[in-house]
């Protein structure tokens, strides 16, 4: 066991602060990582606050992990001393199942283990990436290609996943148009692997605020949700709309912009449960589906995509003490595009 | 234009009646049709009853007509005087857009102009198949094979096409789990096709009262969504879930009976929105969506299907004056599984 710096939250809704907790003794087939970068992910915010129902506390947030190998076990081959690695949401799984044997894990049949706010298999709490260090299996770790540096690379692991792939899943491509709803956090990483698949990308954001960015990472269109017109003008255009809002809102003028066939994949998660008239897929054989984040297989192929093509987050580094003041930008979307900590100030 | 003998509901919600309609005459590409028989679908008493919208009166319903060419007009090449044939939910569309082009055009972008309740190209009203003859362009009149009796063959061009084409849309066949949720016209057809087409297959019925037939007619397995557990035992099962059940009902407890990845196709509309949380589909990548019967040549190639396997419609065959007491019984599910008006009574 090893005692490390963290920043936790100690109860629901209760600001995080800095406080140390035990990782735990480097396994046979375990990695330590030196975090050098956390990402700030609105789902830590969910979870801090319990708005997805019964927490674990202390809860350290984090599942967007970048960082370097400080000591890896006596069965350890994929990594050495030295790599710059990653850890997403997940930091095992049951590794039996047809899911997980297919490098689905990420919907392992018996649930996988969460980076934090879940029990690991000892029986522990799992404890996220706002902390100086971590110890994860190395089935569980992925590497970071030298292209990348470590700070903008961190947000890959939840918001270059989460929106790279189901673009896969859904063959976004040369071709094909899809929007992305929504211009954040996941969002920005949605235009930017858009736009490299190929695709004509449209942004779909609540004002033409943005814009500008919303051109420059990739966008071939931005429009404004506010307008009326918008859904006039593109009824029926689009093969997918990559929804990344996870406030809950009216989903059939958005089912309207849907080619036949289309599909709106829905990455962001509303606390709440949305109406849907099947008038408005039925016409079309249009669907409305989700997914979550991506496998190790394919969070690696993310990375090397992204590396391939110089992707990484468009970030606003802070210091750990600044986290409290960052989740509460993060609800007002008062951020460009990702909040990282830089894990020596914790 | 012809006159033709007729059952018609006079307006909303009123009880059909004999009537006369006028019939246009053949033009150069028209085929014109000695209706034999015409399956009662739901959605004729949805409609008639203005259950899905302001509807058109007088309503002559029918979209499930089997019949033989009488006479042809001098620019048709596909049919002559004689030919078994079926007219199924569509008498025309746009014939110029991309889903037309494709043979989709139930998804015709201008949308197609429906058997009955809708209005012609010329301006008229149509009429559908509850009635001595049909005039329809030879595009999209479809050949009754000669190993289908045009009795059986009649509930083919709505629930046949209607549950083929998402059945192979979706990729059902050897290897994979299909669910068919309710047993009645849609479902018993579902079943069968999806047995031809050589998937496993459950029922999801409301009771186990259907259980012999269901098993006759290709079912693998059967339950009662009335038994809690049923929804215990399969969780995580199917690839493809078809609902053909119109009224709604709660989502939840099917969508977790889908594997990874895995789609509830919707093909029976309520009239009221449902319902979805996404969290049921987000840890699977699940989808729901939904279809609507099928392109001309994909019900033409169905029609092939089933002569081909042997599959024609449960029917139980009634007189045209017995149309009130049938809409009645359907309302109550109290119909194995189809009912076909024998055209020579009307």
């Amino acid at each position: 066991m090893t005692t490390v710096a963290a920043y936790a939250a100690p109860a629901a809704k209760a600001p995080l602060e800095r406080t140390t907790i035990e990782r735990r003794a480097v396994g046979e087939f375990d990695v330590l990582i030196d975090v050098k970068f956390a990402g700030i992910c609105h789902s830590d915010i969910h979870q801090a606050r319990e708005g997805w129902g019964t927490a674990i506390f202390p809860m350290v947030p984090g599942h967007e992990i970048a960082g370097v190998v400080s000591e890896v076990g006596p069965g350890v081959t994929k990594y050495a001393v030295g790599d710059r690695v990653g850890v997403g949401c997940m930091v095992d799984s049951c590794r039996a199942c047809d899911n997980c044997r297919a490098g689905l894990q990420q919907y392992c049949v018996k649930r996988p283990t969460w980076t934090y706010n879940d029990v690991d298999k000892d029986g522990e709490p799992t404890y996220g990436g706002y902390s100086e260090k971590i110890v994860v299996d190395e089935n569980y770790v992925v590497r970071i290609p030298d292209g990348l540096s470590l700070d903008v690379a961190a947000p890959l692991l939840c918001a270059g996943i989460t929106t790279y792939s189901p673009l896969r899943h859904w063959n976004v491509g040369p071709g094909k148009k899809v929007a992305v709803v929504g211009f954040g956090g996941l969002g920005h990483m949605g235009v930017k692997i858009a736009h490299a698949l190929g695709a004509e990308v449209t942004v779909l954001s609540q004002s033409l605020r943005k814009q500008d960015d919303g051109r420059r990472l990739g966008a071939d269109h931005y429009h404004a949700t506010s307008d009326p017109e918008t859904f006039e003008k593109l009824k029926g255009t689009f093969d997918v709309i990559l929804n990344t809002v996870s406030a809950p809102f009216d989903f059939a003028p958005f089912l309207a912009l849907l080619r036949t066939g289309g599909a709106m994949v829905n990455v962001g998660l509303p606390e709440e449960p949305v109406e849907i008239t099947l008038s408005s897929l039925f016409g079309n054989r249009r669907s409305v589906t989700s997914s979550n984040i991506g496998g190790i297989p394919e969070t690696q192929e993310m990375l090397d995509f992204c590396a391939e093509h110089g992707l990484g987050a468009e970030i606003e580094l802070i210091r750990a003490d600044e986290i409290n003041e960052a989740y509460e930008r993060v609800l007002v979307s008062d951020v460009r595009y990702r909040f990282v900590i830089d894990a020596t100030t914790i």
